[in-house]
């Protein structure tokens, strides 16, 4: 029975039996660093699957798994050197170990890399599916712009709908795009590559919500880290901008005061936030906003025609998702 | 008749005539502004005038002339930031414009949007193109590595081997690409794409020794800039290293102490570093490599069997880069 775990044993063997390193080593030291770090390797796992899904042999995809991985790991990297994150899995980021202009050549070098995978695996519809990955970079990056548009704006300049749509950029088009990419390569029809495209978009809505949920309501000893980060950088998430919704006039004065730079401490203004969002109800509405998230992907699974064995570790991924506590 | 003019206007009216703004414009906004500063646009004009040596059509070759155009201002945008180059063609930068994130991820977004303009643009051998561009891309990062390894290296640590493989990957590949690009477009054969491709080879290494001797020798009032700032800069360049081979031991030893980062006074040392290449006789060796990689560039030029009318294009090129004074 190939599950889920059977997926991700595959994914990491991939991984380990690929080199990364070549000349010059200061240029390839940083990738291979990066590449072995580990990570949930979502991206290859759905990938993968997806194309079994449709009919597709593994090996038929499996330098495309390595191609989205490493593309995913470049936009960390970049990511981490423009958020200035000194930490990536519990390890020094690139740009602390080697310096800025390392990171910035290195990440460069392995968006490259990435093409160089996905050009290396034949298919018949490769224009379709290069077109489909670099339209996929493309939103990536403009969800990244968009996300860093959104610090220098005022909690109420930011609306769900903006943030959803950032975050369906940043975040789900990616998920999205690797499925597809998988169902192609097997030559899946149209419309259930769209449909599961659909699947991946509201998987990965669910999975940016819950990070949400997580750093207002994780359990700090199973989550790894402190609570309250978001509002510490004045985030404006889905947590802020649903309890907006939910706020009576003076709760949301209130909360335009707490997320406009006020002279509340840090931490003092981390309580009052969470007193808030406890007084509005804002944790049950979060998990209704998740679990619906959840539920139309589900429904898109469904109603794609094939073999119910096939789907099993799409569905075992959304169940392990749904639970996580970090 | 199709001359350089002809085709330089071409270019000229293609990027006139592309959209390059879009959503969100803080992402766009410095794309816009780096594909419209202007430069020599010697790239798309060599993918267009060699795809027309082989008997393409102009329109077949146009979205990959924009598309090769925008890798390389990529590059420029990128290494501006890793270098601090506070100007580029006489305009501020972008990271000085915008910061150091927009730079990264606008960067980011233009390597895609190089992608999407060679996607759009169809081939019978569109996976071939499709590689040479990515290995292009790939060899003018390890290029862009391997001169900044030279930074923390001793003069007597880079060879004149070492060198040229360097600004060939940097600076060559990408020119010789462009060509091989555009033959490939006109379904070239092989043999003459790759002597198209050691054309180009040869024409980038001219170019770059060039660059270097103009540093050293050029005229002031045509330059447009101070000379001697490689020397101030310690750069390895061709000329210093071919320097060495007509030094004496005195003036070896002399010439590894001015580029060791010894207490000699900024002016002073640039005053002795020229003479010493003066008493060399440094200039006519340099001349004689720039020719060198001239005649051998017209010598591929010349065995290719196509129509001497549209090899006028690429001759004149030669020329034009031959007389350049900056």
């Amino acid at each position: 029975m190939k599950d889920l775990k059977y997926y991700l044993k595959q994914v990491e063997e991939i991984f380990a039996g690929e080199q990364f390193m070549a000349e010059p080593r200061e240029l390839y030291e940083p990738i291979d660093y990066t590449l072995r770090l580990g990570g949930k390797r979502i991206r290859p796992t759905l990938l993968l699957a997806a194309n079994v899904l449709f009919g597709g042999k593994e090996e038929q995809a499996r330098d495309a798994a390595i191609g989205i991985e490493t593309f995913h790991n470049f936009t960390l990297l970049h990511d981490d050197l423009m958020d200035r994150s000194p930490l990536r899995r519990g390890q020094p980021t690139v740009y602390t170990k080697w310096g800025d202009n390392t990171a910035i050549l290195s990440g460069d070098t392995m968006f490259a890399l990435a093409w160089r995978y996905f050009l290396r695996q034949p298919s018949p519809r490769l224009q379709e599916i290069l077109q489909c990955f670099n339209e996929t970079a493309i939103e990536v990056c403009e969800g990244q712009q968009k996300d860093m548009n959104f610090e220098t704006m005022t909690l109420d300049e930011v609306s769900i709908d903006k943030y959803t749509d950032m975050i369906r950029q940043k975040t789900a088009v990616l998920l999205a795009g690797a499925l597809k990419i998988g169902a192609l390569y097997a030559g899946a029809a149209d419309k259930e590559v769209s449909t599961l495209y659909e699947f991946g978009i509201h998987l990965g809505l669910a999975f940016q919500i819950q990070d949400d949920l997580l750093d207002g309501y994780g359990d700090t000893a199973v989550f790894g880290k402190k609570t309250g980060q978001d509002i510490r950088d004045n985030k404006k998430t889905f947590l802020p901008l649903t309890a907006l919704k939910l706020c009576n006039e003076s709760q949301r004065a209130e909360l335009y005061s707490l997320f406009s730079g006020d002279n509340t401490e840090e931490e003092e203004r981390v309580r009052r936030v969470m007193s808030l969002y406890d007084a509005v109800g804002l944790r049950a509405k979060i998990d209704e906003a998740i679990d619906n998230e959840f539920v139309a992907a589900v429904r898109c699974l469904d109603s794609i025609p094939a073999d119910e064995a096939l789907k099993l570790p799409l569905r075992e991924l959304m169940e392990t998702l749904k639970g996580r506590k970090k």
